[in-house]
């Protein structure tokens, strides 16, 4: 699956709704065994969830873009298919998560790339299942710190912290990424299909029992002054950076 | 202790009650304080649970075998001893849960020795107290690719993922436990056992509370045809190799 | 804040209960954004809790203590500041304790020095959330390796394992944590206040929903006049060295 949402595949409504229905065909096709998430853009893998659809919108969008964020977390940490990230570019916040969700991370080595979840710099935080999902792949401390400092690691750091699995040069990135499937792919569908979901049922269960909980306290959250004007401010920063 | 079961220590429905009457029998032994566990066989520590056990002999005798399954890692896991597995030989599926149940392990850097829990390779899945026993040992992500993949570690791998603590010389694989046995004895016992229950008792009892259900799972599992010709087809395959 | 109670700031009854007013006074204080916690004397930071206070003072005096070492940790484990460890001596068993529950530590890398919950060399047993701490820090098998051999690392040691998250010269050590706050501060108050709470709080829960539990269970522990012998030895034993 290849991530084509220029200038920098934000996930917007429309990205994320469309990638869950991509996910969806894909787990009921029954010659697919197998997915590889990576970008069709130059330097980078996903920015992240698009904040214009968290800025200025009101509660009732927010809701329905936060059910459609879930959605895409529920489908791809809870897929039955080996999923490999072929992360070809940087990827912050959502597009670090959707990294983490995957059972196994191929990174291209280049020094101006940089993966991790650094919600807290933007004044918002990231939900406990964003939390979870990192603490199940670096460990407890490590996500501690990243959470609280919001750090994006560069990739040597990255594979150090356990973020990702393997650094490879850039042109190699698609295809040591298919060695990977080939290798996970020889392993019978159903004793994987059973262990991995015995691996991650537990923090699934978490959020998929309390989705509205979540989007409620998500919504509050966002919709308060003092995060609209945070984001407010990124995003015109990131307006100038631009110009 | 010394595992004598030629040709490769399967534990059989014998070998596990043997077993666990002579870890009972130590248990009360007051002037037993600790136990290394290695084998008498060349090559082998043990090569896990006896598939003949599991293959066309009926649910009631894959539940008796079952329970003394349980049981073993119950008695082992739960050992108020100090617990040392002098690892001098491969160690595969049950072989690692046993030395990964101990308090410490010891491995033979021997490149052809290797270690893990390859269930999912064999068509089967780890139960939940040995993804638990992996999981306390080398971290949530580690445990996660190496049972979806079936993963057997080579030694030195081994060591750099935390499932063993030492590799030295085959020969000097039980004078080693013997020293770590003693530095281990040198803690006042009280403290030691009242330390290492607190850390186990959260895992030990969830399967002790659910033993029955832990059974009538397994025993639906292994009963399936799939599986039982998935079971078949390896022991073939094992018997051609032997040949 | 730093330490200033010779010999080697043993956590006495007095010492707690001035932390705890310290830290509320700094917490309520809304010029006050983070604490350096550092010792004034040489050669310790600090030497834990202080023994005098459980020995031979009968079970109100140790409910009354007990009490004031949960607060100390509730405070500090679950400080809304950033919180940093300026390590410059050795750590022992309480004294570790206070620098795991920070958000960062920095140890002056000298060889005499050692840092580790050593309570069961001692004939005692870390209590569950002395445990949890250490666990949320160096993980589960790390963890359950330190407390039943009641290990004290060397400063290298301690670096490898995740104890401390950095090791500077001695004279660096004040320096080093100004600038590593610096840092920490630089990130929006609310978004790390509420990621650090969402990452503690089950941890603090365990706690503080039952603390008069632990008080219990800990002047049952330590009125036993097995374990009160045990204190007794230790401490003529450090009467012995200091003469």
């Amino acid at each position: 699956m290849t991530f084509q949402g220029p200038p920098v595949n934000s996930m917007s409504l429309d990205f994320l709704t469309e990638f869950a229905i991509s996910m969806e065909k894909l787990e009921l096709d029954k010659s697919c065994r197998g997915v590889i998430l990576t970008s069709g853009l130059p330097k980078i893998f996903s920015a992240g969830l698009d904040i214009t659809e968290m800025y200025g919108k009101g509660p009732e969008h927010a809701a329905v873009f936060w059910r459609a964020v879930q959605e895409m977390w529920l489908k791809l940490y809870g897929s039955n298919m080996v999923t490999i990230a072929a992360i070809n570019g940087s990827s912050p916040a959502g597009g670090c998560l959707m990294a983490l969700s995957c059972d196994y991370r191929i990174m291209a080595d280049n020094p101006r790339y940089s993966i991790g979840l650094n919600e807290t710099l933007l004044g918002i935080v990231a939900p406990f299942w964003f939390m979870d999902t990192m603490n199940n792949t670096i460990g407890n401390r490590e996500t501690e710190k990243a959470l609280q400092l919001g750090l994006l690691y560069s990739t040597s750091d990255a594979l150090k912290a356990g973020l990702v699995d393997e650094l490879v040069p850039e042109e190699k990135v698609l295809t040591t990424a298919t060695e990977a499937m080939a290798k996970w792919l020889s392993i019978p569908d159903h004793s994987r299909q059973i262990t991995k979901s015995m691996m991650r049922k537990q923090t699934i269960d978490k959020l998929s029992s309390n989705r509205e909980t979540d989007v409620n306290y998500f919504v509050k959250f966002i919709t308060k002054d003092s995060i609209q004007k945070s984001l407010g401010m990124y995003l015109a920063m990131l307006k100038k950076r631009k110009a």
